[in-house]
């Protein structure tokens, strides 16, 4: 990860995790350390609603379209849940996005609110990291008429629905018969989304550089049934067998009900994301604080 | 996988399973096949001395070192650990390999023996797929200087060594210090060996066509520590902290003994092995069988 | 198991899978066969309604109370799903279960069809071997009211509900606080249970003499949340924790929705279900046959 | 675990991980603390031999064969390998042991150093808290013939030797034939072993109160081998296949290296150790504190 991102920087959108008070003080500090060096401002309507007293500047509210239509960079305040969500939002528009936590470290939300002005100045002068992760598109077929189309920054889950019982999956990869799952469902996960609800599912950890798609079965009825990754050109479609009661979760943050028949296509979308990163980010620090790996190097 | 080998064919090294009787008739087979077709055989030396009567073609027999240098292609006759052997042997000198079975299918040797003619046809032909897989270079560097150098197709291992104790070994991923790890030891897997002993440490299947190196710690003191996938564009440094009791295992069929203070070093070979396939493989069918996988599709 | 079961049998009860078919043929030879040793049959309702033609016996159409109160034993055809069904409902009856099954080995229903009448021998000359497993007994506790009361053979699951989402559980063991658990939910197993959805969620397989309840979280957001055994003595309080969407499932036959502040007690029954095998049974050649193992010894 | 330990305690034992000049200290302040109580003290003459000056209490100093004849209790200051150690050296002379750790809580060493003398004080006034557990008792024949006999408290391990190859081992339970497995190795573990070098294996952790011995494969070449808990009453027998190279742990402390043809059979000892536990002690609590699992209730 060398490349820094010193494209002009004129406009900055802000947005905050919804509902939450916690996001209040850091937007307004990074408001007003952005207007304080002449950089306008746009706040994500929802998030504004949130501020007290928004009169100054009402006019710097925004939505989403908006958003992505005038935002060189936004600033995204929460947790790694905020972060997916302004990703897919903003992924199409190709606007570079910098992750502030508010709590705990997240994965995608590196900076600390200690860290924020810091990190205001490396992104004026040019100095923030450039790191591009991809999306996957998801579309669901019925009958042979698209009925679902999503993006998913994390994963594609196709889990049992509201009986709750075993589903069976006709797995297929760039059009080529895999196998038939029998499961309680299908993790279909990004790198980003290794860490997250793939590795409970005993996934595998994909370093964000490789170019790699993980299908992880979970609770699969045959023992052998082990997670594989492929590359992140194909194409995998999930075909719902009966006897059938299955939902399609994409990031955990939307879903869709799905019948008999219907086909879960998952591809690699043709936008990317693009993350930054103070300077001395490391990929592998965040890891051994998420997971408690030792952190203290032993040797010379 | 749509790219055909379609090269002049006119010298065949083959290349058969060390002291196994199992590949004298099939060796003969195809020499007599090969020949009958106006190919020029070579026979690996090791494999010649297995053979009845090579007084008629005595001339024929050759070293690898000459299988390297006027072999066009080489068919292999045995299991995967043949292959592996003649990968590494052969694979800097870019000859692309066949393999044939001589007992149940395996993970690269992919032809039965009743498919060898059909297989050499196809080969003359110019029809057979080309795969492209990586080899791992390991140099083992001790006191600045490098005490070892060496190839792998599968993995690199580094296992604890004679007297069986746990061993602590610093892991760096690019110059960058990933975690100090307690374990029985760890695997450095290419694709091609994530189906064979990384498996069964609860490593990640890796499709062929990922350019990812995975590293998959062996039976870890911290329950967290669960195998990570890199680009295989990474160079992996394993330093082996006292005390210390480890041996280094190249495709579990080279090793050396390591001390306190060695760093085994892994990256990706310069050079590439090509694997030839007959028309129709398939890498997911081979894993379903493999894998005792359902193999009936069900839907439409 | 060297136990005989050599009580009088002069009333067995036939109970088949529901709605199947497949029944029928099995259920009519077996009814013969012990009517024409002198054997007293009663056939369940809801099978006796699968029969074509009851007319000549339709006297020995019973529901589960009788069966329960008048059955020396019960003849259960069908699958291990069947067997469950049948083992909760008669097994607070003490009446002991013969499983034959209809299609592949189950886990419990060891006889199969070409077996019946050799079984039907063993049984009426007191050779069928013994073998006792214990129930689950749940509580589901709400406003310190029990809201729901059921018995599991294999397992009670605490499973994420319709929204889908990720739930948290405290757990508690004899009264004593294990852990908050984050999770898609919860598995408390019998060793008959073991073999079933546990082992899927990477539960340990228990062999059924051994006196231990396991629990297996399902997905947990901690890696280190392993699976643990405890003495099947032991009392299990799952309490729900807001923002809560869970679902308590009974050998995922039955269900019961759950509220933030219920607590599910789970502890073994008083009753156990008696399993008859046929001379020559073997727990583990059924688990070889089920788990694909190596089936064949090699040594001495 | 309600039992206390209420005899009469005239003459303890002091026991140090050997070479460790840490326990210095703690065993000067453990037995002033004693003989200031009137209570005789025994040095094990290793551990004797690293204190500074014995001139005042010469007589004091031990041997095992002493220590097991006349104390009462043994106190032992370490790590969970000196537990180890000092539970098979003791456990058939059925002399109770206390741990003191000297470092990090261990599994088995729960006092900490502060806490020494509040449980001396218990241990004199009866106080302390009796759990019984039961070692493995390891008889390795060749040839008819017993060639090597052992007792292990955690695990008996046989793995792959010198030169590091997969292993195959015939495994048989209670003279009944389970599987051929081809793997590393296998651990068979008691429940005390199950939160060792098993866990790591992906082993079960098992309640010390569970009367259940673990068989766990280490990196089995077919992925359906899970771990099975059978009764501790089970006897275990792994003849080993040839081609061979295992060689035997006990505990991790003591190694044997096998032949082809030897079996290694393993049951539950008749003795027991009877480990002594602080008021207050909580297995779970432990657990928590060594997997770092959540350590907080949140419900009422």
């Amino acid at each position: 990860m060398d490349e820094v991102y010193n494209k002009p920087v004129k406009t900055v959108a802000l947005i905050g995790k919804p509902r939450s008070h916690d996001i209040v003080e850091p937007i307004n500090a990074i408001a007003a350390c952005l207007r304080e060096k002449g950089v306008r401002v746009l706040i994500e309507s929802g998030t504004a609603a949130l501020l007290d007293d928004m009169s100054d500047h009402a006019d710097t509210v925004a939505d989403y379209a908006v958003l992505g239509a005038q935002a060189d960079v936004a600033i995204v305040v929460g947790g790694d849940g905020t972060m997916l969500d302004a990703a897919r939002r903003l992924g199409t528009h190709g606007v570079p996005l910098v992750g502030v936590n508010v709590g705990r470290v997240g994965f995608m939300t590196d900076l600390s609110r200690s860290e924020i002005r810091a990190g205001i100045e490396e992104l004026l002068a040019g100095k923030l990291l450039v790191e591009r992760r991809f999306l996957l598109d998801v579309t669901i077929i019925r009958d042979g008429e698209d009925v679902c189309n999503a993006l998913a920054f994390n994963d594609v889950v196709v889990n049992k629905g509201e009986i709750g019982r075993m589903i069976e999956l006709e797995v297929r990869v760039d059009d080529e018969f895999l196998y038939v799952l029998r499961a309680d469902g299908m993790i279909v996960s990004t790198p980003t989304g290794s860490t997250a609800y793939a590795l409970s599912a005993n996934g595998p950890i994909l370093h964000p550089a490789v170019p790699g798609i993980a299908i992880v079965p979970l609770c699969p009825h045959a023992l052998s049934n082990r997670p594989i990754t492929i590359p992140d050109s194909s194409v995998v479609e999930l075909l719902l067998l009966p006897p059938h009661d299955a939902r399609v979760h994409f990031d955990g943050q939307g879903m869709f009900d799905t019948r008999a028949g219907d086909c879960v296509r998952v591809a690699r979308a043709p936008h990317t994301v693009t993350l930054l990163h103070p300077q001395g980010y490391s990929y592998f620090a965040m890891l051994r604080e998420k997971l408690h790996w030792s952190s203290t190097p032993r040797g010379s």
